[in-house]
């Protein structure tokens, strides 16, 4: 049989999925022998099972009666007494944090007698009817569902009528007033009077917490913060302690180091005569903790003593809540505390430093999403007037400023005259790209989250917000206007914050990320040494230091960040390679360390100025025709692959054949139709126009996502594939001829059975074979298929016969395996399915494992199996997130490949993927 | 280790994997005793090892010196004997038949030598030399790789010098001068000369049949008819038998019962003085198999009592080559002979009968694309003068006669005047649906076979054909043009051909289906009784019978037909459903023996006149808007779920809720775009036709299959799927209230997780309970979903958790599964992937079981785990596919659903499935 009820001594840190977070600390202080209060607490489990059934379960009601009855004779008084009442506090505890989401009473066991005799015992009848009125209004609102405004509105009027300003002026005779208003409301609100029965009001409120599990608000919070649903809350009973019965009491919030920064030493703030509620309400100025070493030295000291002994039982930075009351100090509460990205990788290599945990628990401590958030620019928040215009959705983050501009040509004029560019469109197409690299920010007032400025921008670590819909964007006027009048010419100055969506008119400040510069220096290999100068660094450290420590922050935290990047590559078993297309991007990816390129997708070669020779291979009327165009796209390839060869010299580039859709070469169907209609109706015909509409009308497709793509595009259009063979084989040859180490792989898309990628791979094993014979030299490469088709995953078996490698395009096997595209679907009702709990997080963004990851994992086993030394990666974009780099690893996968910005989050992902995956197995 | 060689004595008729179907029947006939001329078979095993190693294996030469010396022993000379040749042919023989696709040589063994001693012991010289010169260009061409057309031109110039018209005019001399000028053309060819050695001859004319294997023709038919390419040929080496020895020998092919029509009696051709190639050229004309019997009495009782044996020992009807050499009769090749979907109906029935095979293998004997071609009207062979104006794909088969309507509307119009109509369009989309089904013929100058119109007519059983792309459509015209001048003005009579894909101009006289009446009559009861009569009928049954039983054809046939439908229903497990979406279609459904409907559609209840309110209920600017369009749409609803509910009382409906996405209800985007731009243009803005536009480009997406569809339509668009509920049952309270017993199932289209469909469960059981309610009935149906894409599949095992049963749908899955959409690839690269093996047949035609199989059984096991009695049944076309039936009883599936017409061939192929699959269980 469960049981529901625990007291505080019973329990210990390692129970919150039992206990709650809030109840298993309170546990393990009180073995620790700290001074908190007793007092008890109820289960999830009991949660649960009145969740499940909706009755309290028989046993819970005798637990607590068997409970409350050992801490009433603990206590000396009883529940309610009316001479000296035991009063309790009721609190929710979940397993993860939900601060602010579920429900707290107070002050439970006053009633009309009790009240008295509170009054009389603390010697303070204003304290005991303000702690009534307090308990009236609580219970009102949170168990029996009084409109909580029904008792503020009362509030006012009677400070009002009194003629005071805030509630401390109220006297004990205005709170007994407002007491007997307050017990009317709740009788004209649910028809019975208040529960006198001390007991009756204890039962109540552990139920109504119980409830508070599933307010929609608190649904909400979990879907956001992907915490379950089915945990439910425990119940915290906790006897009242008061730090509003004088100038001796009081009440605070400390850190044991400051959890902004990182810094070592105590920090927090503390409230004099005050409940912890004044504390959150913010009703007076807090005073910095020291005051309660003026005022207390003894209770300072002690809390000083307590708070050491935490951060040495806890290993880590501990949050604590605390109560004077009448110079006795108690604690409320502890748990481990939340602090920034830069404290967490400061105090984490502290602690290591300090001998208080290893590197691999340092590791552990620190994610992906803060080294992200280290290492992108931000607006300076201390600078000054900003003029925000518009808001969109943030959608790579970071912060821009530069010059608007309002095509690509313009941004890449600015950019080479050294300007600092914002480019500013409707929405982008691949097309744009020269503009977006050139670009410090992409703005774009169409589009969402996955849209291609976004996407593209998160690849290319550029700042961009979309769907900014208030601009209009006049690209006749060559100027932007807001609803609001705001008004900005292309070349005046716009700033772009990638973290909120901001647009700001004008030159905001920025401040450069100092951690991108360290990673990109030296990203696995720096700073080998100067960690051990702080060995000698002992919890003992004194304030003092901390001025001096000051100047050092900046390095602190760059070499912070190296030792623990330097402890994930050290532990991880997966490899992180990049998708980059360009040399720069491949450059920049290989300082960022990744260990080559899992995805150099082919495409953007063919557009610019090359799309006229394209069109004439799409347009070609015979086979000479076809192969003279596709003659003279050979030496612009070659020279393509040349550049990034060399970038990655001596580790692998995997080349993705031709993937899209021809006729994305081709301009759009309704825009060429309106043309040609438009000039037949003015009596102008356009013949050329014409021409061309009849071949873009015969290409046109439904959907082009499931349409003539990838490998069916190559077996379809003779040349083409082998055309990109050629010339990778051609530029590795004149690498080998240079001295060089060229590793070209050959990656062949959109594969779904084994014989459109057999006879792919024959066609190249025979190019690349004319080409060695051609320029005498040995060419062979391993020659592998993207996995991206559920097809090709169920059959990976086949295919592993076949393929030298696989790499899971992941974008394409969620859009396969859900039946959306992203494109079309995103906007139009993801919010909707993340607000109705059926995503929790969009598959695009974090592999969807149910469907998506048992496809992959299918297929990676089968693909092994098969051929034992198959090197299986990932390429789509979640091989830069951390949830799915840690998929990634448990199922065995060689390598994730993400974008050159990601490579440093996913090198520290993978690494803590390896670390957890070792927790997992160890035992 | 293998052995590679049989004689004829050791093999037997199972054996066909290994000696190849020719080389088992001679090794069956020679145990039975039968004069089969001596020989041996080279095994298939042998083939495979040449093929794959390119080395005749070791064992092989030795195992043929082995068996060619007992041979040679036998026969009493030796192969090539100077004065007395044993001469042998060499045959190839595969497991399955490949009728002139493979090489055989004849007469091996002659030489420049024993051509004389041929000529000695024949005493006809002419003979000699005709056999070797026969031998020379079979030899030179299949072995020696010489182009055959010198040999036929040596030929024809020889004819030509001598003056005379057929090759039976040369004589002797000129024959051996033909022989010198072949020998003179291999040495030129091939710079060698013929080989002499008798034992080389037969060793290369071996490794010439094994090669042919794989010539690019034998590949390409093993594709078309889906045989494996590893399976490799038999050899067969038999002692040649001559029947050009005279007047008193010949040859000739017959066949136990009539393969034409299925009558009792011999058939066959004999050939007086005629080797067996000669009957196959067709250089004279053959005479009745009677004519042996006037010329050879004992010949022909001795064939007559083999033909008897054959029949009894194979118990089927067999197909019989045999060579008669000077009075002595030879059996050349037997096997189970090939006849017409009539012939086998009736052929198993009297086997049945004559109790030669029980019912269980009379309904194997059958298959349904036999018995769809006997539902099918033909046009009449003999029906006179044509004129073939063009030819396209043959979408849909049967014969159809009618006015040429180019619209829709007119189409209506006149078969409401009772004229048969042939509904002619460019292509065909949902709003022709009225068109089609007043039509009875639909022809497309655009579009593949998978294209709506073809999907469309063969669901409704309209003849059917597409892309005929030589038709120029003259809308403004109404006159249909040719590139060769044919014309056809709208209203003149028209015949399309949907088995061949012709279109003729005029009537074509056309041959009803007598077989569609009579399932129509009484699908799985009538003709009970009738069959007994026939069971006196003995194999003894004399020719004097066959006129008499003439008359009988007709309704043998359809009583055979009948009896075999109802044993398959009585056998089967799955059961048949169609996909039905009108209460005709229901109603035909029904006759044709479906037990109930699994698909019906709801997306062309949203079409026509009621276009206007859907377009009301997709602009709605508020949820009154919307909802008061939604009123306006629920009586029309409830007034189609009336009739079908009506017409198939007592049987399941699933009513699939509505799948595609609202935008195809609204005006295409292009079209509008231009008539927007031109109006503009023209200076006469259509304010109306932008305001339209511009919600068509709010709705418009780039890949609709992939977009807002099916449950997320649902979850988006609030009150749709409700008021779709709404009509269903208050439908059914209707019915119910009249004493009807409607069974209405609520299906969920493109469910991808569990909440989706989840939450519009919860909403359907909230509609039925309100309506149940207001009405005062109990209105409780089964709710379930469509298995349509992966991610449903891969988390079936959760899904099942809420569903009440599964509808596979094995379109979608498979345009998932294998990221290609129909529409969009079909006509593009689908033939080249057939042509270059990649598909043996089109994936949206028969289910392709190693990916999409694979992922359907994962889901039904999964499903059915979680809910024991869970049905699951399938939806999707491959419903109705013979092949794709067998796959859904191997994973036990409960039922099929398929198009009305398609019911029968279901029934029977279902009762097929279950004894296949019983045969494969029975051990």
């Amino acid at each position: 049989m469960a049981r529901y009820v625990f007291d505080f001594s019973e329990g210990d840190a390692s129970q919150r999925g039992l206990l709650g977070g809030k109840g298993a600390n309170l546990a393990e202080m009180t073995n620790l022998g700290l001074p908190v209060p007793p007092g008890f607490t109820i289960t999830t489990d009991a949660c649960r099972a009145y969740l499940d059934t909706g009755q309290q379960p028989a046993e819970l009601v005798e637990e607590v009666d068997k409970h409350l009855a050992a801490l009433e004779e603990r206590m000396g008084r009883k529940l309610g007494q009316p001479d000296h009442p035991l009063l309790v506090s009721v609190r929710s505890g979940a397993k993860f944090s939900m601060p602010g989401m579920m429900e707290t009473v107070l002050n439970i066991g006053l009633n009309d007698e009790s009240v008295e005799g509170l009054a009389a015992i603390s010697d303070n009848p204003r304290f005991a009817w303000d702690s009534y009125r307090r308990l009236l209004s609580m219970f009102g609102s949170t168990v029996l569902d009084v409109d909580r405004s029904r008792f503020d509105q009362a509030l006012d009027d009677l400070k009002t009528s009194a003629s005071v300003e805030t509630d401390v002026e109220l006297t004990a005779e205005d709170l007994r007033q407002l007491v007997a208003t307050y017990e009317q409301i709740i009788v004209e609100e649910t028809g019975s009077e208040f529960p006198q029965q001390p007991r009756e009001q204890l039962d109540l409120a552990v139920l109504a917490v119980f409830s508070s599990w599933n307010t929609e608000r608190a649904k909400l919070y979990r879907r956001q913060e992907r915490i379950p649903d089915d945990l439910g809350t425990a119940v915290n009973i906790c006897s009242m302690v008061f730090g509003n019965l004088g100038d001796d009491s009081g009440t605070g919030v400390c850190f044991t180091r400051d959890p902004a920064t990182g810094h070592r030493g105590v920090y927090g703030d503390y409230l004099v005569n005050a409940q912890g509620e004044d504390v959150v309400a913010g009703i007076r100025n807090t005073l910095p903790l020291t005051a309660l070493g003026e005022t207390d030295p003894t209770s300072y000291e002690e809390l000083l003593s307590i708070m050491k002994t935490l951060e040495a039982h806890y290993e880590d930075l501990c949050d604590i809540e605390f109560t004077v009351e009448r110079g006795k100090l108690w604690m409320l509460q502890t748990r481990v505390g939340k602090r920034t990205a830069a404290a967490a990788f400061r105090v984490a290599v502290q602690l290591v430093d300090e001998g208080v945990i290893d590197l691999d628990e340092a590791l552990r401590r620190v994610t992906g999403a803060q080294l992200a958030q280290l290492m992108f620019p931000q607006f300076d928040k201390d600078g000054g007037k900003r003029e925000l215009i518009a808001t969109g959705m943030a959608a790579s983050p970071g912060a821009a400023v530069g010059k608007a501009a309002f095509d690509s040509a313009t941004a890449v004029e600015w950019a080479a005259n050294g300007d600092a560019v914002i480019l500013v469109r409707r929405e982008t197409n691949p097309d744009d790209l020269s503009g977006m690299i050139a670009a410090t920010g992409v703005l774009t007032s169409r589009g969402g989250k996955t849209s291609h400025a976004a996407v593209v921008a998160r690849g290319m670590g550029r700042t961009c917000v979309v769907g900014v819909e208030a601009l209009r964007v006049d690209l006749k006027q060559r100027e932007i206007r807001t609803p609001d009048g705001a008004h900005v010419e292309e070349g005046d100055l716009l700033s772009i914050d990638g973290s909120t969506g901001e647009v700001f008119a004008g030159a905001v400040p920025v401040t450069a990320s100092a951690v991108v510069e360290a990673l990109l220096e030296s990203p696995g290999t720096a700073g080998n040494g100067s960690h051990a100068s702080h060995a000698s660094r002992a919890d003992g450290e004194s304030n003092e230091n901390l001025e001096a420590e000051d100047k050092g922050d900046h390095a602190e935290l760059i070499e912070a960040v190296q030792r623990i990047m330097r402890h994930a590559d050290a532990v991880t078993r997966m490899h992180v390679r990049a998708n980059a297309d360009t040399p720069q991007d491949a450059q920049r990816a290989r300082k960022f360390g990744a260990r080559g390129i899992g995805l150099c997708r082919t495409e953007h070669m063919f557009l610019g100025s090359r799309r006229k020779i394209v069109e004439r291979v799409i347009l070609a009327r015979s086979d000479e025709q076809r192969d003279s165009a596709l003659q003279e796209l050979l030496p612009l390839q070659r020279d393509d692959f040349l550049g990034i060869l060399e970038a990655m010299d001596g580790l692998p580039v995997v080349v993705r054949l031709l993937d899209p859709p021809l006729h994305e070469f081709l301009p759009d169907l309704t825009e060429l139709s309106v043309k040609v209609a438009v000039a037949d109706a003015l009596g102008k015909p356009d013949e050329q126009a014409e021409a061309l509409l009849k071949e873009v009308q015969r290409h046109h497709e439904q959907n082009p996502m499931l349409g003539m793509r990838g490998v069916r595009l190559g077996l379809t259009v003779p040349g083409l594939f082998q055309l990109q063979v050629r010339a990778i084989a051609e530029a590795a040859a004149e690498l080998k001829r240079r001295g060089l180490d060229p590793r070209p792989e050959i990656m062949v898309p959109l594969v779904g059975d084994v014989k459109e990628f057999a006879i792919v791979k024959e066609q190249s094993l025979s190019t690349l074979a004319d080409v060695a014979a051609e320029l005498g030299t040995a060419l062979r490469f391993p020659i592998g298929t993207m996995i991206e088709l559920p097809r090709a995953a169920m059959t990976a078996h086949e295919i592993a016969d076949e393929a030298e490698f696989f790499s899971f395009g992941t974008n394409d096997m969620t859009q396969t395996t859900w039946g959306f595209s992203r494109d079309d679907v995103e906007a139009a009702f993801f919010p909707h399915y993340i607000e109705s709990g059926i995503f929790a997080v969009s598959p695009f963004e974090t592999l969807d494992v149910a469907g998506v990851g048992r496809i992959v994992a299918v297929a990676a086993w089968e693909g092994k199996e098969t051929r034992g030394d198959l090197v299986v990666g990932v390429c789509g974009e979640h091989g830069g997130d951390p949830a799915s780099i840690h998929f990634f690893e448990s199922i065995l996968l060689d390598y994730v490949s993400c974008s050159p910005f990601r490579v440093p989050v996913a090198r520290l992902e993978a690494g803590r993927a390896k670390l957890e995956a070792a927790d997992h197995t160890s035992f």
